[in-house]
């Protein structure tokens, strides 16, 4: 196990009714921003519930915070909150919306163009800031992480700031969410798993089990989920396992990969393509090109996740690959580049931009230029 | 899924050499006083590390807090420390020496006698402490509670108070632990997650898929132990598994037991007997006297966690309880309170402690005098 330092000092919150806990959660005397999506919050109830949970206190609202969010909004906000004197943020809504408060938290004390902060990678600091999470996906809820695009030039990249004082995770909200969406949150949360386990074996017996344990929890709930969208513990444990997939909880002491994500937001950035999306395209593939470097670990999913014992080692590894794509045509995903219609002018490109950036992902950090193509040819 | 708020802002410090770095956690200008046991540390290099790393800051030492630490020794802490000025605690060694270190830094801001603290089960304030955890088992290093006992009548309860700002967990100091104490160890995680999870089926699935994934762990990695204590990365994940057990992170949003826990802790007040020692002759007899209540959750254990899935629902209940006691026995430990002279004496002393407290245990508060005891005798 390699050495590592762990702390998460957000508050979770969770369960029916916990929106009106908002005063207690809040410190007096902020001054408030509250910042939103398109309006799905106004439909679902969850808007209302916010108004009413805030009344009394001191608060604007910032809308129109938009799937993969934007710098060029997101400087309008944070130009609204300096303006404003806001020192308090709360997001509601999904992983983007949080994921553009944390840029907007990060620039309301940052006196450049917050486009630097993300390409820094790191802010060095940030405004207190809290959400009511509607859609479990990203796990932005109990993370420092947040991924940002630039309109102007087709780019996206995390970035890495304080953690959320506190999330809400009301259960109900997720009732009413778009079925392609839940489809796509499923993926991702696989994805966010497999990307902290799907690396070196016998690093962690904990780490594995409990890695294994959300990917099994995962493919158990999803199609349950597709028949009933109103089942409150079914929908808990969806809201709970995207929580805990990507919250420094299984991450203690191992290597990550990450290659997939980072294929996967190259494909959001140039063609649209939504993000558990791309992730269902490329993590087959990546499977495919580093099999016999993950060959152990890819053993031991099988098995462990999806009862595979009988064949060879190399049939395993294929029933394996196998499987993880069915997974996601079962979500009714692409797994495919040329289903989304993205051709070999976009796997070029991808080549194109990682070796610009001179960068390679992956725990063996050989993800360069050149195997990006490879892994996404994979995946025509 | 219970509604739950959850926080756990320890922040944890994992790895050979972590202790060098208690210069950056513990803030600058504090007068620290130091806790210790018995003097185990001085046998395996870990006094002089904490003193090599502390040199050039202003701190005292306080010696003896005894396994099952006591309020009368706490108390002599507690005057030294309000002598002197204390206004930071370090315990250096096992879950006795935090759990004591816990009190002292509550009774610090307590004008009254701290073992009012303990009967009340909550203390309002506490000056921050942290700890360099060395005998991976209570979980103390990264949870409120603390279990102290009382000399003069023999009595042993919990409490709870702040988290530890930090702990340094530095798994080359379980190689000298003495193999009895690494076997009680190993039942104490145990019967940690067992409290957590042999509840009402059907609460959470990722939080049973934890569960399981410790209790897979730490019944994959027990022999290993007692082949080689010397395994740095199975070292590694026995102290990460103990953490984990008792660290809130399993408890999200379900039920839980703690009866095998407090009879546990009455044969400890009464007879001395180790407190992993004590849980492995209860567990067995609370899942044999409430195989009722339990069979849903029995039946998943068995199958999950031991893979039994041959037989009616009763043989296969049979046969999970069985393997649990047998688990306890391959770790060398008893299972029956005659194999360590408990007699009727005893049961009818824990039956009457539980009347007098007027309190009743586990998920259904079902565990009263009457039971405790007719748990005790299955176990004779």
């Amino acid at each position: 196990m390699k050495n590592f330092i762990f702390q998460n000092p957000t508050k979770l919150v969770f369960g029916k009714g916990q929106i009106a806990r908002l005063p207690q959660l809040i410190p007096a005397g902020k001054k408030i921003m509250v910042t939103y999506g398109g309006g799905s919050v106004r439909a679902n109830g969850i808007y209302d519930q916010v108004c009413q949970a805030l009344e009394g206190t001191d608060y604007i609202e910032f809308w129109g915070i938009e799937p993969n969010p934007t710098v060029e909004t997101l400087r309008k906000a944070i130009i609204t909150g300096k303006e404003q004197g806001v020192d308090f943020l709360l997001a509601v809504g999904g992983g983007s919306v949080l994921d553009g408060t944390k840029l907007i938290a990060s620039g309301m004390l940052y006196d450049g163009d917050p486009w630097e902060i993300v390409r820094k990678g790191k802010a060095d600091a940030a405004i207190p800031y809290a959400s009511v999470m509607t859609l479990p996906a990203t796990g932005s809820e109990m993370n420092s992480g947040a991924v940002i695009s630039r309109t102007e030039t087709r780019e996206k990249f995390a970035f890495y700031t304080s953690y959320p004082a506190f999330s809400i995770l009301d259960p109900e909200a997720t009732y009413s969410l778009p079925p392609h969406q839940v489809a796509c949150a499923l993926a991702d949360i696989f994805v966010h798993v497999m990307e902290q386990y799907l690396t070196t074996p016998g690093q962690s017996r904990i780490m594995d089990r409990w890695a294994e344990g959300l990917l099994m929890t995962v493919i158990e709930i999803a199609p349950k989920i597709r028949e009933n969208q109103h089942d409150y513990d079914l929908m808990s444990d969806f809201m709970l396992t995207a929580t805990l997939a990507l919250n420094d909880f299984i991450r203690m002491g191992v290597t990550e990969d990450w290659a997939t994500h980072m294929i996967g937001h190259e494909l959001t950035a140039l063609h649209g393509l939504t993000h558990g999306a791309s992730l269902a395209i490329v993590l087959p593939g990546t499977m495919r090109v580093l099999r016999d470097q993950k060959k152990g670990k890819i053993l031991q999913y099988g098995e462990r996740v999806w009862g595979i014992t009988a064949g060879t080692e190399e049939e395993r590894v294929d029933e394996a690959i196998e499987k993880t794509e069915q997974f996601f045509r079962s979500l009714g995903l692409s797994t495919r580049l040329s289903q989304e219609g993205i051709g070999d002018d976009v796997i070029d490109e991808v080549q194109a931009r990682f070796e610009r950036l001179g960068a390679a992902f992956g725990e063996a950090r050989n993800v360069d230029g050149r195997k990006a193509a490879e892994i996404l040819r994979s995946s025509k």
